[in-house]
């Protein structure tokens, strides 16, 4: 198995996972970021520091051809938009390169891609469904959409056996980086967990699609496994998610702590408002149908976006904004 | 103005239409490709020799800013297939490299590009249209379809004025290599035209989408005079093409070449019969609006596929497959 973006916010809770989970308590995982810290160690982990965009560093990750590779690495929406070459060289040219280099014909490896739901750009106010055009305004976007065009050819021809997840807005990343533009989702749990007054940047009736963190890694998990026989020719899926109000996560969170004394405000920032706080309906039959869930009611988002998340949370967690 | 693979089937003919064109007297024209040869000469014409590849290359086309530029430059089908990663770095680097370069802010050039009907992959026997989704099997068809959306991002972003235009096959180029999948429709023409018998490799009822040259070169100018604020969101158009059955293109040419004696037999090859002649109903809903056309009868789309190309006709015909 492989795991790229692995010292990342996601990379690092699915790499605990695979390395505890009984299903792949025969799996060897090799494990790619540009700096790898305590992940732990032992014989079933092999660590690759360095840069994908080094044929090197690939050549090297691919040592054992993976049977899975979770392509987790990325530049980040904000960041891409403030350094267009960078997320080019990341988003594209090398993450191209590496679908490249995983094909093989004769046994292709599943590849589990995160994608976005940023490949849509503006959202209609009518809803999004898996027949909705993908049209992506930010260039995080339109790099995830070639590529999700990418594996889906190679999945076509036989070589990989791909499939883009299009990720919806995750939660709670502690100590998410301001950078980040929708940082103040995450912020707002550890704000009412912490009592510490809030003002949300978005309005109260605001909506939101939201996965928690332990949600996502099982969708990218249940991505893996997933029969192959299963997947038709369509390989890029919006993925489940719970679409609440502003006013509903506050109110959650209000109870899930009770003796938080957390005042919550709204001082609405269109740009915001419009980015992250106007998703409409969601409708993901394609997803449902091949058993991805979401976290079922704002109070299991809560109480599951904000469980403990091991030894390691909180050290990586800027990293995917780098 | 800005044409790249100028030298090529398409390039060559509206490199001579632009330069003849009163509509573009003013124009200033630089071609660009690999090989220039006798493409005219004079103040008005300024050649670039060079592969796109190159930075350098592509820093000295671009010299004198283009209001507009033509990206004919490509990898086509069957080479694509015959080298995957040749044509992944014209088709998809060089490209993406190119619209990067093109872009301005300040003042967005026109950016007509040649996409392709490849875009859509195995097609549906029920039909064609604006909401098609693209799904290419061809590694071309992927990149192509990839270099659509950057375009359609860059243009979203303001600092492209983006339009590619998918073409379906186009008839009759004189020469045509036969490692050209295709190539069997412009033999057909060639083959009445001398009175030689000829075997189609597909059948009598078998379908496709044709385009005269000349009504592909009015296409691509149309496209690049079409005023800015009558283009929409989408950015990426199939152009009308007239949809002919074999039989009727057959006896269009013997009835065109009255003296003809050319028998023609079919030989159906079930790869080349999926793959070209099962093109059902195509509806262009969007390119239609904005005016462009197909050569509208049969008859004149023999004409017209056959008429005199000037001098420069010929001499570069195998250059497309290159």
């Amino acid at each position: 198995m492989l795991i790229t973006g692995a010292a990342g916010y996601i990379g690092t809770r699915l790499t605990q996972r695979v390395l505890t989970d009984p299903a792949f308590a025969e799996a060897t995982v090799t494990i790619v970021d540009t700096t790898i810290r305590n992940q732990g160690s032992g014989p079933r982990l092999r660590a690759v520091e360095g840069d994908l965009r080094d044929p090197g560093v690939r050549r090297e990750a691919l040592g054992s051809r993976p049977d899975i590779a979770f392509h987790l690495a990325g530049i980040l929406g904000g960041t891409a938009e403030a350094n267009y070459a960078l997320a080019r060289e990341v988003n594209v040219d090398a993450t191209l390169s590496l679908f490249e280099d995983l094909r093989d014909e004769m046994k292709p490896p599943r590849v589990v891609f995160t994608s976005s739901i940023a490949v849509f750009g503006p959202l209609d106010a009518e809803g999004v469904d898996d027949d909705t055009r993908a049209s992506p305004h930010m260039f995080y976007g339109a790099q995830k959409h070639m590529m999700e065009i990418a594996l889906e050819n190679f999945s076509a021809r036989g070589s990989l056996d791909g499939l883009a997840l299009r990720l919806p807005g995750i939660v709670a990343r502690r100590g998410a980086d301001a950078r980040m533009k929708a940082a103040f989702l995450s912020h707002l749990f550890y704000a009412v967990e912490a009592g510490r007054d809030y003002t949300l940047p978005v309005s109260a009736d605001g909506t939101s699609w939201l996965l928690s963190v332990p949600a996502c890694v099982d969708a990218l998990i249940h991505g893996a496994l997933l029969p192959r026989g299963l997947l038709a020719e369509r390989r890029a899926l919006t993925l489940p998610a719970l679409r609440v109000s502003m006013q509903q996560l506050a109110d959650a969170l209000s109870k899930h702590f009770q003796g938080s004394v957390a005042r919550i405000d709204y001082a609405p920032d269109l740009e915001l408002e419009r980015q992250f706080a106007r998703q409409p309906l969601l409708v993901t039959a394609l997803a449902d149908e091949l058993g991805f869930k979401h976290d079922g009611t704002v109070e299991a988002l809560v109480r599951r976006a904000i469980e403990p998340q091991g030894p390691v949370s909180g050290q990586f967690a800027q990293r995917d904004d780098r």
